[in-house]
């Protein structure tokens, strides 16, 4: 297996690593961002931009790719990669988490959770092996576990037993994952720690997962609500327990303080649709902080929204044109914006790799925050 | 001025000529189609996208551009080359077709139409001479004089005093667009044939038009639901009325059929918002017609939209795939689909300029018609 796909970590500091994740679709630099292409498609962008920002990885949604056009369909059009263009790496999520929080009349039970469609009420039932069926149909090249998101807050007692069943899912997903399947031989199956802000259950659900024999370790149930505190003492507790030598992945996560946070305490890998939902919004992401482009201090600013950064935003337009778009509502605004904020979160990527290898991760995070408290250059 | 300014034929076929308009800005080869970049921005295209697809012109909306950012806003900034990023020409309108059609509570009088924004009730007034100013703020390439496009269906006598008014603004707008400016140096007026479907009407017009030493003859008061046999018919006996040697611009046409009707008639420059508008919608244009990619007969289909198109959505993409985009409303459906139908635009264009280079019209139009009428290509 290890020829198909391999970690290699090759700088530490502290407790951050640096390192490569080789795939049959090629190799992902670590830490890394992972884009969120929902629908077969990050919104708003063509996949060679998407490239173009530094992007080594996409993640695509189970949930909605089940619903529309589902798994059945895109596996007899040739997978996920041909019909949406993107022939790199691809992780896929279990549909665990967004079933839970966007399909209707949801009932769980140990069997997996039958719910109906939120775009037509249509019935439908997730389970662990139906989750690997459909991440094998795809083509995904890391395929998550099954498991229940835990919600927060929540009991210690519904914690440990949401926990235990994501464990008893895992279990199930490795079985059928690599029920003489010729897609395991070549691609990932990561396994997702629980346990909510209960050290002893996060505790539980690494040794859980360590006898299955998973390729890469997530963290679930953070970003939920809990705020970045928690999360960072869940990840302080948590992150010593898990193996030194596969990936661990942060699920969701997240603003960019977020993301260099958890890269100290140790994390690999992250995504989130923040960077694309912002830019559809009209928020951008920049070292000094976030722009909004709606306020009305732009719309004379000759400036590009952020000096040297590569992107098309900001190579060949003013602050002015980017304001006028999205007060006009125009499609171009998105995709501009779009396309700055992807690229933000990826030279941050590239930047914090940068420092690990260097050792010089302190003197970098240091300088990430000074520039954030000096907020957004001064208005002309 | 013909240094800046010029129109050269390079070869004619029956009425329709093919040549080269030179700008300070390059060069438009005609027949030309210029996509329409409303509010300073083609749709959902990145404007290196609209290069790509073969335009090399755009047009831009003066009514539009005047309410928001404002003429003087885009003066201050650099103009709206700069300001959008397509350092190509640009034609802009007078402003008075769309003041009549977006515009609340408009009033005509000799002088001019106050109005009050669409977008926020602001009041304003739009006259020749108002028009003029707001072109040459733009940094328009090729000026439009101010007009009333004479409604349909109109009686004899509102076409006539419509068309003799539109002539008196039409000298107010040579007029001031010549009144010391350098910007009228470099860069082109034309005027605007009205008269409605009176044949007597469109002559008087021409005469006037004449007289004012215009440098290109747009027809107006067409494609304004009069249908094209009548469209074809005004052609007919207005065409042979205008200056060989001056480009002839249809304004507001059309589709490809119309197109390939007016370039026979003598026609050598064309704006529509149909390829972009139809693009948002899911309509898309090919040489055996139009195909409704939100069609349930799509959604299994591998093959590209249309086989051998140069652009992005039929390169990368299955039928399939947009079809999918289409129902999930994402926009990357509307960015591909707005790219092919400019593309196929800009094909057409291409394929007509070099039918008329090489004498071959009669048996293109033969050809497009008949593959038309073949349809779209059999479901699978």
């Amino acid at each position: 297996m290890t020829e198909y796909f391999s970690y290699d970590i090759t700088g530490t500091d502290g407790n951050a690593r640096t390192g490569v994740i080789k795939t049959p679709r090629g190799e992902i630099r670590t830490p890394a961002f992972m884009p969120v292409g929902t629908a077969a498609t990050v919104k708003a962008m063509k996949p060679e931009t998407v490239r173009e920002t530094g992007a080594d990885i996409l993640l695509g949604n189970t949930y909605h790719l089940m619903l529309r056009p589902t798994a059945e369909r895109i596996s007899r059009l040739g997978g996920l990669h041909k019909f949406m263009n993107w022939d790199r790496p691809i992780l896929t999520d279990s549909g665990g988490f967004q079933v839970m929080s966007l399909a209707k009349l949801r009932k769980i039970t140990e069997e997996g959770v039958a719910f109906q469609s939120h775009i037509d009420g249509s019935k439908h039932m997730l389970t662990p092996e139906r989750s690997m069926e459909i991440q094998r149909l795809l083509g995904s090249n890391i395929v998550m576990a099954f498991d229940e998101c835990t919600p927060y807050p929540a009991t210690e007692q519904e914690t440990e037993q949401s926990m235990l069943m994501s464990m008893r899912w895992a279990k199930r997903s490795y079985d059928a994952f690599h029920n003489g399947s010729e897609h395991a031989e070549k691609n990932a199956l990561f396994g997702i720690v629980q346990g909510g802000v209960f050290e002893k259950f996060r505790r539980h659900s690494v040794d859980a997962l360590r006898e299955i024999d998973c390729q890469g370790y997530a963290v679930g149930g953070l970003a939920v609500g809990e705020g970045q505190e928690v999360m960072f003492e869940v990840l302080d507790y948590t992150m010593p327990l898990m193996p030194k030598t596969k990936p661990r992945y942060l699920m969701g996560v997240g603003k960019p303080d977020d993301i260099v946070g958890a890269v100290e305490r140790g994390i690999d890998m992250f995504d989130c649709v923040l960077p694309s939902r912002s830019g559809r919004t009209g928020q951008a992401f920049t070292a000094r902080g976030t722009v909004n482009l709606k306020n009305a201090r732009h719309v004379d600013d000759m400036r590009p929204l952020e000096e040297g950064c590569p992107c098309s935003a900001c190579s060949h337009y003013s602050r002015a044109y980017l304001s006028h778009l999205f007060r006009g509502n125009e499609l171009l605004g998105l995709m501009l914006l779009t396309e700055h904020n992807l690229t933000y979160y990826q030279r941050l990527m590239s930047d914090i790799r940068e420092s690990i290898a260097t050792k010089k991760l302190k003197e970098f995070t240091k300088n990430f925050h000074e520039k954030r408290v000096m907020g957004d250059i001064a208005p002309l």
